[in-house]
């Protein structure tokens, strides 16, 4: 256990804004939610799933919804840690600790918001290693571990409780018809898991390589050096292509935010064309009409200047973007986990393309 | 407290049918369920809310959404009981009774199936003296109890417990949402009253009520004499029209029944035209494109022939229909309660339009 360093908000910021892929929502409401408390005195605590008993309880936090709703419709601490409570009342118990269900995007904060007004301890540590949209596709989906109890509340005074689910699909469609109704955003409280079912199946230490990528760049950008060559090499990524965005198509429906974006090389890439489409997060890319990457490789797309990580709700005409991909964590690339998030997974008749060749896709980074 | 006997069960259908104005779903199934019960040696008992502790706890259920989807998806006992159960769960607490939501259609036998696997009594009151479409049109709701927490289930093994909402509106928002995705069809056991809310807020007596106007349905039936005027004598109503359906315009959306009808005059209306719109039950009426009747009065077409009552899903072309109207429980036709049901509630622009006057109408029936 470790307090996590007024410093280290905006690296974590930059990284996981990365590791978002697009979605998980822009962290830096919930950066500026913290930098606040941080100025304040309050410290949150990070802790190593090595450190959680067996048979302790966590709390999986999440702010769910559409992306470009998060936008308008702001987050906060108090927010952030209502279904906590609501969780903990349902089940007379006390949770030892809490953690996110996706390192990607603003979810990445969303457990230090709920430590923030607790004073639980983060674990370094959450079910995705990047960011999905639905419920389904977790790492502890993938591993069959209970979907329920979820606790779900809105801004209002609106509470749910998903007590029993037939399936983790189930518990996906109820969920997001009630998240979509009360105006695609609600802070939810996942499934309880105990501390050994978080060291067994978590995908592990992401807040810390979150923070560790967002560091590297931001001293790549203050060095002048190409912030998005050190993500490749800190995060072991590859470079898919360089362009400026010629067109983008998105709407927010059923509770995501759905569309594609068409890519005009430049530089290398002149005179070719690149497609990516996305259910919140980027999902599949095409280079020139065929298909040369599919999740669950991390398909980032950055500010080729800044390295900043660009979102599915802010991609507009005339950015100059990299795209590059980074190697997905090893549940995920499973025959079991490309059934919970391979490209069929998002409506994509094609099988998984990676970039990476399976032995070095196999090691985690960094 | 008294046994309900076997050969009550047929005029509670008949009666609650009537009762329904159109919706509560066909009592036939539930019907042929208790009917079953009954031939098994099971017995239920009907309690005078009199009888109820000011601090009983009473179970309010519904089998809730689309009428139409109630004639495909079937309701049996154990699935009536499911969302009483998680409710005794939730609250920690066992009920003392078990009382309907609404008398009007299937949901007049929704308790007697809860009772017959609980052993319950069943509380001879409802909140609507009828059937209506949404959360916030019951008399519980108009005396502004609290709406929550509400338990809500599905044929599979979806539970969803709404443990705070912020109105009774935002209660039906987020109900019907999940009731619509599950199928359109859940039970449901509302927020709980106390024996006191019961005897202040409830529509006493009314599977009694129901009863009697069942068997004065089904004795003039077998006496030859005219059921729908049978009808009229027994619940104190008016005749408004007699036809033939000529068009019928139906669909299933956002887990509701909504539509017109259109009929031709027969007999002394010959060559005069009526129109009816409903959402699950009849709202509102035209003679000749006059708006002539609205709810809250009981707007009930009836089978000229038998007097059996036909809803919203069973209407269809060719058939011989006497439209009549019943008046509706004082507290419905109050300024507060024509907020919560009058015509403006179901999206029609007109004020309330009564065919009885006020003196007799502020009377209850029989």
């Amino acid at each position: 256990m470790r307090q996590i360093q007024r410093e280290e908000l905006e690296p974590l910021a930059t990284g996981a804004w990365i590791l978002g892929t697009g979605g998980g929502g822009s962290p830096y409401l919930s950066y500026l939610n913290m930098r606040k408390l941080y100025a304040d005195g309050t410290r949150v605590n990070l802790m190593d799933p090595a450190e959680l008993a067996d048979d302790a309880l966590v709390a999986v936090v999440s702010n769910m919804g559409a992306p470009l709703v998060g936008q308008e419709r702001l987050s906060d601490p108090a927010f952030a840690a209502k279904p906590v409570r609501m969780m903990e009342d349902y089940l007379d118990r006390r949770f030892s600790a809490v953690m996110s269900v996706e390192i990607g995007g603003g979810n990445a904060f969303q457990p230090l918001l709920v430590a923030a007004m607790t004073g639980l301890p983060v674990v370094d540590a959450d079910a995705m290693g990047r960011a999905y949209p639905e419920a389904q596709m977790t790492s502890f989906a993938i591993a069959e571990l209970p979907m329920f109890p979820l606790a779900l509340a809105d801004i209002r005074d609106n509470e749910i409780i998903v007590t029993r689910a037939a399936s983790w699909k189930w518990m996906e469609r109820i969920s997001r018809k009630v998240c979509t109704e009360i105006g695609s955003i609600a802070a939810t409280c996942k499934a309880p898991r105990t501390g050994a079912e978080v060291k067994a199946f978590g995908i592990l230490h992401t807040t810390t390589q979150a923070i560790a990528l967002g560091r590297e760049v931001r001293r790549a950008r203050q060095a002048h050096e190409d912030p998005v060559a050190a993500t490749l090499v800190a995060a072991r990524g590859k470079s898919l292509f360089r362009g400026k965005v010629a067109d983008v198509q998105r709407r927010a429906t059923e509770g995501f935010l759905r569309g594609n974006a068409r890519i005009d090389g430049i530089d290398d890439d002149r005179g070719a064309g690149f497609q990516v489409a996305f259910q919140n997060e980027y999902a599949i890319g095409w280079r020139d009409g065929r298909v040369v990457v599919t999740t669950p490789d991390l398909i980032c797309v950055l500010d080729s200047v800044s390295g900043e990580a660009i979102g599915t709700e802010s991609l507009r005409y005339g950015q100059r973007v990299s795209v590059i991909a980074l190697p997905a964590p090893a549940i995920l690339r499973t025959p079991k986990g490309l059934e919970h998030v391979g490209p069929r997974a998002f409506g994509h008749d094609t099988d998984y393309v990676s970039v990476f060749d399976n032995a070095s896709a196999m090691e985690t980074w960094p």
